[in-house]
């Protein structure tokens, strides 16, 4: 089967000069792809003219005229920009041309955006954004990561189930183990809302671990951590900022003396490999859960190989068949759960 | 003069086998400092005994019988448990016998207890735990690290006002710059709590830079970051955890094969610099700002190498003058602000 993705290249802070050379460089490594780059054709093709060396046959150019802005009030970027590069790639994941849209955008707009295009699963009224955040021996899907900033503890149980049926679905762990961020392991901790959905995960039929803090996530002590988008995009940007400050202070022991540097030189294939490990582009890409239809966003401040792994990760998520495995599951995870938690709202 | 520390011996998840041999340790390199080791003398005779080639004069023991457990509810260790270690030691601040006490006990309990015994500076109502995140060329002081998990706007206010205090005092900035901990830095962004206490932060006298997010922490734009305890607690814990990963996926790398070890063997000077400085053990010790008095909150879970941390953390904080300058710079913010904010409630 060929994947077609369809590409928002006007989205993120650099836009087309920064997505476009993406997509050719994903297209090499992927023969089975197609793409579909969508925005302002006289800027995309100055810089498909540009980067001409990596030119592949397997793309389009879709003309959107319109630009939503990163600072766009969402009230614009939904009712305004009709025809935005955002909003012609998610009209062609919805009008099954595209299997799964990626943007670089402003977050808020795309959230509604999406929500207004798609429609979200039935029983689904908020969808959240879900990425892998690795650890030693695998990695933590980890969700909401900023699509909510209040959730009441039933929309916490909603991302508990999205969060199952991904990972079981990716993974093919029967029953991933789910842990609900706080800042204590006891069941007294935490504020009203996240006791109360600590409640209605132990009720349930998933495989609740109890309460998990910061640290955990990267322990791997479960495959699963659910959370409102405030601490998840907490954790998420602080991860990235630690982790680029501690790669920065490697290269800065290694390249302090005249002998460090010489060190660094014979430790460099060590030094290759761990950089490569670290690297935090390497995990951008998150999935917005919850809708009819797969929309990955990358970060808007990604370069060229950050915004790659964002159209991997789409790819991926599509050769995974994750799309109707979670609308399944969702459906099937609707009926059960809705009756089980309707005494509390 | 001499620098007496009381030493809740009982606290933490190992007690005193890691509270007293980190207590000689410290004494051996400050000099100028007298402990007074709080807990069930038997168990911390045992220990002084164990480690006694680390003997100091510098000591005295103090017999206190009961013991906060990490998960004693709050009301057993306030009402019921009045000779434990955590709360004698405290008295031991009230009554002017030590300068501080420092604690790595249930977290919950010493906020309450410390509360209870030492009171409020005038004007704030909940005090909040601070901490100094590192970043390449200095620290980031951020406040609230989890001793209160919703906070109003005004509370926000204060805790911008204690950070101003507090950095203008050890680092003798006259205007340290604060940033408010949100998703985004649009002024729109977040909740309705944060969204308003920007608007106190922007019609304050403090020099507040605006919202800042996680990767900020890292990269040092603010001097100071507010935000509610849950958000900062998923920010530290997060950030301790990832930290500890990377610096095992280093020696991971340079452990993998027989050629890694050989250039980990000959870039051990750096590799040894850089384990220093990452190693998260030296940012133990959190001081809980607001007080008539000082308490040091070390984690519950610090070996013996941390919780000198946190003894030094106290100590570095009276050498400073920290709870005299916070004292008045709190009462004079608190005649000027309490004016300027009380339309918002």
């Amino acid at each position: 089967m060929t994947i077609h993705i369809a590409i928002d290249c006007m989205g993120g802070d650099y836009g087309p000069s920064v997505t476009v050379p993406a997509a050719l460089h994903f297209l090499h490594a992927h023969l089975d792809a197609e793409l579909i780059l969508v925005g302002q054709t006289g800027l995309i093709q100055y810089q498909l003219e540009k980067h001409k060396t990596l030119r592949s046959k397997s793309f389009s150019v879709h003309a959107a005229s319109e630009v939503v802005a990163m600072d766009d009030p969402i009230e614009i970027a939904l009712r305004k920009k009709k025809d935005s590069s955002m909003r012609i790639a998610l009209s062609l994941v919805k009008a099954g041309q595209a299997h799964a849209c990626v943007s670089a955008g402003n977050t808020g707009a795309l959230m509604a955006i999406s929500r207004y295009m798609l429609k979200t699963l039935a029983g689904i009224e908020r969808p959240a954004f879900a990425a892998v955040m690795p650890h030693l021996s695998g990695g933590t899907t980890m969700l909401d990561l900023g699509a909510n900033i209040d959730c009441s503890p039933r929309e916490l149980l909603r991302f508990a189930e999205m969060g199952h049926a991904l990972v079981s679905a990716i993974e093919g762990k029967e029953k991933p183990a789910i842990g609900l961020l706080n800042i204590g392991e006891e069941m007294t901790k935490g504020n009203e809302t996240v006791k109360q959905a600590g409640e209605l995960l132990r009720a349930s039929t998933l495989n609740f671990y109890g309460n998990v803090e910061g640290n955990d996530i990267y322990k791997g002590v479960t495959d699963i951590i659910v959370c409102d988008g405030f601490a998840g995009n907490v954790a998420l940007k602080t991860s990235e900022g630690l982790a680029k400050m501690l790669g920065d202070m490697i290269w800065q022991e290694f390249s302090r003396t005249l002998p460090s540097k010489v060190m660094a030189a014979l430790a460099w294939p060590v030094l290759r490999r761990l950089k490569h490990r670290v690297d935090h582009r390497r995990y951008n890409g998150a999935a917005l859960l919850g809708l009819r239809g797969l929309v990955i966003k990358s970060h808007g401040s990604a370069d060229a190989c950050a915004f790659e792994w964002a159209i991997k990760r789409g790819y991926d998520a599509i050769k995974n068949g994750i799309q109707e495995r979670l609308a399944r599951a969702v459906e099937e995870n609707n009926g059960n759960s809705a009756a089980r938690v309707l005494p509390i709202s």
